[in-house]
């Protein structure tokens, strides 16, 4: 199956040869773990057992391998986050839920081992030039607009009060998530924390047209979620 | 005042020339902006306009480089952060505010250009093993102790209730802090907000012996500061 990778791919660093895919799997790993600064052309030649020159010309520069690394971390990060959200056809506050609980299932099922992708990344790149800063910055952006979205959604359907700033609200439900980030990896505990102190803010958001019995708990809201009738 | 650098100052390398001071501010520089892992001796030696064995008998290593890097930034660090509230003599929820509000400034400041030091890196090096993320892992928990030990003083003085866990309002209100600082990478702005978030945390946490009004704003919280008893 694997085919002679040619410029093209090159130019296309997420598709090619199966040479290629293992090419980014391993800096992948390395990446997540240690950050994309621990990928080196001889590191990756040595853990795969190639030449130098050999991996060199399957990606052309350091810069581009990174890029195709962001590229591949960023289809982990939006397939386990915000495809979940939309194959189910989740709507406003159960949307806005769905996008918080599948983030911190994202940390804690270590798909991307290591706080790297995307928030140290992001801390690290956050002021940064240059494409592959970009890219980064992008990802991120791309995940807290998905959240405002989805609370902007969730004030269309009267879910949330319309005197709330969707944005803030997102910024904030966002800092929930990366303190319980930041929390887990300093103890590796806490899984139930972060959901809590998630619902404690939707039902500070929530309008009386939603029962306030369903924030009481995770199991309450999951309970209140099953019996909602769309 | 530059002497030889030999064994002693490799052996510390916190110490030392004034050449490898000079070493370790522009790593620090680049480090803080683009992480440890933009290090590299050919970088640095091409930045200082020295030749690279050169640069390298200085530390005898990368990863020694790093460390001193680390140790400057620490070193930056708390004395912005830990060295004032101690040096002023706050206790209790005053020693409380002062670390969050130290905190901030440091990022809003810039005292260390962008978002890596020490947030990036750990989020980075929170999995890895070795001693230079070991150093960093360090640096983050000596800021949560302090946070914690502040929070308990302010239990013992009667401030905040009997009933908190201190170390699980250290971990709240450091998720205030690194929201805070996520969005201000983001937005460059909302400087007031996370102050008011931390005074909403600290009001929550608060004794009826603290007078309610006082965390209305942080004008309010400032000015009752200024006219406590002690």
């Amino acid at each position: 199956m694997a085919k002679k990778a040619g410029n093209r791919a090159a130019r296309d660093p997420t598709r090619g040869s199966q040479t290629q895919q293992a090419i980014v799997d391993r800096a992948l790993n390395i990446a997540a773990q240690e950050g994309l600064g621990a990928l080196s052309i001889g590191r990756l030649a040595k853990e795969l057992n190639m030449s130098k020159s050999g991996l060199f010309t399957h990606f052309g520069s350091k810069a581009k391998l990174e890029s195709a690394v962001i590229e591949r971390a960023s289809l982990f990060f939006f397939d386990h986050i915000l495809v979940p959200a939309e194959e189910k056809g989740f709507e406003g506050i159960e949307r806005v839920w769905s996008l918080c609980d599948s983030w911190l299932d994202f940390v804690e099922q270590g798909i991307l081992p290591g706080g790297y992708f995307f928030t140290g990344a992001y801390f690290q790149c956050a002021g940064q030039s240059g494409s592959n800063p970009r890219q980064i910055r992008r990802v991120v952006r791309d995940w807290l607009d998905a959240l405002r979205e989805a609370l902007n959604q969730a004030r269309r359907r009267d879910e949330v009060r319309m005197a709330i700033d969707a944005k803030q609200a997102a910024f904030e439900l966002n800092s929930i998530l990366i303190g319980a980030q930041w929390s887990y990896l300093m103890e590796h505990k806490d899984r139930t924390q972060a959901r809590s102190a998630i619902l404690a803010r939707l039902a500070s958001l929530a309008t009386e047209e939603m029962p306030a019995s369903a924030f009481e708990s995770v199991k309450a809201w999951r309970k209140y979620l099953e019996s909602r009738p769309e």
